[in-house]
This record gives structure tokens, C-alpha cells and sequence, in this order.
């Protein structure tokens, strides 16, 4: 019965652990990318995880890096911007997980500061090999809000109904 | 003493999965409401919950529902927009919650995206009687940020001075 | 063993707690300080904490309720202003944590919304002596993301690769 007891919590705390953990994740993209910590994003997505945002396809950690410090990117946070998500919605399923957030893309330009894009984004996640209490990013999809249905399919992916 | 360690922890462990149940339905919305989920969206109320935002009084989960496929929402998502709701400052008493953000809401329009409204929202939640981990929405309140008390009370529901 | 087991819950189950007070913490500033709740925001600080942010520099408890009731923040929060933080990324190191966000300042004027600034935020806490499950801000560093390297810094400040 305490042996029972005792089991039920362990898992039900590294439950909580892997949502913290995936939570802590998607809060650092933000400020890491503006920040232009190149291999701190990178560290964020597995050896092969992919990241496919409008006109860039990423297929690797090291494509990841390499976006980080391109001229594009160096040019938009030299000038400065944020890009802002918003809480994830997360939904684990073992050792695979997704988590969807939206996000907003603010320029600073000539003393002001606009809002440039809001995006969809859906992150699908695994747990890593090498530790276990690791989660890293599989294949991250972001997509402008502009109406399309592509867009509005990614904010779904972490609900109930979506389970498959 | 293992007997009172066990339940200590499985009271506190419980109390942590009611405040990410909570902090999930949060994060839920904005890309639910995004994509036109309309029952994924309304499935967050209870079935007699409220929905106080400004000029639109909605009485019960089917009233959410069609808000979400009313022609004005429609129009909204089919242009393209972001709810972009903030992190929720949570307070959980027993089986009722109360969670506090702000919100942002941007549109699209002619390529060019702008806050249309910053807001206050206040939502009040209880734990479901049919399933004791999930919980409902009973009302939310939004209000825009223009300055009025009213919108203004509705952000310190959820700090500890405000506990009954 | 149990009480190996037993006390390795306890220990897990504490972090978790320390996470989640802290990110309560931070999600309640917005709210509060757009609120105008000078006693509440304050609060937030330890007596001797510090918030900096560009061209004003609170150095007590005191001095951050004296913004709040200011004029110059009167004149934001009656005219509607929106003081947008993201979610906070958190590392905890004993009774000491860091925790860092992106910030957007919306502001309300003649009927419409704008983005007043974009900032980049780090907050400095130590756990409370009194109240051991309590969390303060210790020092808040806060700085317009113009592309300065000072912004851009603070923002790394929660990196597994910042750990001292």
C-alpha cells in the first residue's frame, strides 16, 4: 500500500517535472534568440530537429545556429526586436510532446516599436535519449496569422480532441 | 509518520496538478478561439458559464460555441488575428479558482498587423463535479485597458489581498 | 527505503513549489502595477530590492510603491496602458533565482492601442527568510530592446549556460 502509494507519486511528480521542463523550454526561445545566443537556441532543438518557418526550412540543430547568426537575423536584433510568445499550451504523451503558443514579432525602427507579425506556432518535442529529464524540440512549425487554414490548424494541436 | 508524509504530499502534489490544469485551460484559448474551434473553445466553460466582454453577454457554453462561429468571429479569423492572452496569475481556493491575464488582440489586415485592443480578464473557474482534475469556466469577465476602474479591479482579482 | 523514496518526493516536490510561486510572482506584476495596486506591486520586492529600469532607479520596497502612485504612472494606468510581460523563463539555485522575460508596453490613446516599447527584463530573487515558501525580488533590471548588448544581456541571464 505505501510501496503503491509511494509509486503513484513518482509518477505523477515527473508528470509535473516534463511539463515544467517543456514550460521552461518554450520561455527561453524568446529571449535567447533576441539576445542572439546561437548555440543556446540550437541547444533547444534535437541533433535533427527541424524548424520550418515561412521561406526558412531549418533541418538541424546546426541549421538552427547558423539562422541565429545570419545576417537577417543579426540585422533585426542589432536594430532591436522581440520575439514575444505567448504561454504554451502543452500536452505530453509519454516521451513525445507538443506544445502550441502564439507569438508576436516587435521591431524598434527609428525610435518606435511595431508589431511586425503574429504567428502560430506548434513545437512537437521528445524526450532525450541522453537525459531523460531533457525534452528537445523535434519540428517546430510557424506559421503568420493571415487567415490561412495552415496557420489555424497548428493552434489545435495540443488540444484533447487532437489526441490521437 | 510514512502515513502523514504520504498524505502531506499527495495534498500538495494535487494542489500543483490544479494550478496546471488551470494554467493549460489559459493557454488554451487564444489559439483555440484562433482557429475556430468552436467546441474545443466552448468545452472550457461550464455548461451554464458565463462570458462577459464588452457588448456581447454570453450565458452558457452554447452561447461561447456560437459565439465562436458567429459571423463577426469568422470575419475576424478569416482576415487573420491573435488573441494573444498573457501568463494567468492564478489563485486556487478548494474547488474554486480564480485567474487573472491581459490580453492582446492583433489583427491583420492589408498585409499589416496592429494591436487592435489591449484587455483585462478576469475568469473565474470551479472544479468539475463529473471528472474532480478538470476544471470549468463560470465567468469570465474582459474589459479593454482605456483606463476605467472597472477594467482596472478586474486585475488584482487574483492577488492575496483580494482573498475573501 | 521509503524514507529515502520520502524524502526524495519531498525535496522534488519543494523545487516544483519554488517554480511555481515564482512564476505566480511574475505573472501578478502586470495585473497589479496596471492596476494602480501601489501596496501589492511592492510587495513583490524584498525592503531593500531594487528595480532599474532606464532612467529611474528605485532602490526599496518604498520606492517601487512611490512609482506605482506617481504621476507619471497615474497618467499611464488613467489613460489605459498595458504593461504586457511574457512568460518567465526561471532558474532556481537554492534560495536564490533568476527569472527573465520579454516585456510590451501597450498604451491606449484617442480610441486606439500602440506598442509604446519593447523590453527586456531580469529579475533577480531570493527565497524569503520569514516565510520560507515566499519568494522577492531582490533586483529587476529592465531595458528598452533598442538592439543595445546591455538589453540583449540581460536576457541570457536564465541560460543553463549562465549557471555560475
Amino acid at each position: 500500500m505505501t510501496e503503491d502509494r509511494l509509486a503513484a507519486l513518482e509518477i505523477r511528480l515527473a508528470r509535473i517535472e516534463d511539463e515544467l521542463a517543456i514550460t521552461r523550454l518554450m520561455a527561453s526561445y524568446g529571449p535567447l534568440v533576441d539576445a542572439g545566443d546561437a548555440s543556446a537556441v540550437a541547444a533547444l532543438w534535437a541533433v535533427d530537429g527541424q524548424y520550418d518557418v515561412e521561406g526558412w526550412q531549418m533541418r538541424s540543430r546546426a541549421d538552427v545556429d547558423a539562422m541565429v547568426r545570419s545576417e537577417a537575423h543579426q540585422h533585426l536584433i542589432n536594430g532591436g526586436c522581440s520575439h514575444f510568445l505567448g504561454p504554451a499550451h502543452i500536452r505530453i504523451d509519454g516521451d513525445e510532446a507538443i506544445a502550441v503558443c502564439e507569438s508576436l514579432l516587435v521591431r524598434h525602427r527609428d525610435g518606435a516599436f511595431s508589431v511586425r507579425r503574429a504567428g502560430a506556432n506548434q513545437v512537437r518535442l521528445r524526450r532525450s535519449v541522453a537525459d531523460r529529464t531533457r525534452w528537445e524540440i523535434v519540428h517546430r512549425t510557424t506559421r503568420a496569422l493571415t487567415g490561412s487554414t495552415e496557420a489555424r490548424d497548428l493552434l489545435v494541436g495540443a488540444s484533447e480532441a487532437a489526441r490521437p
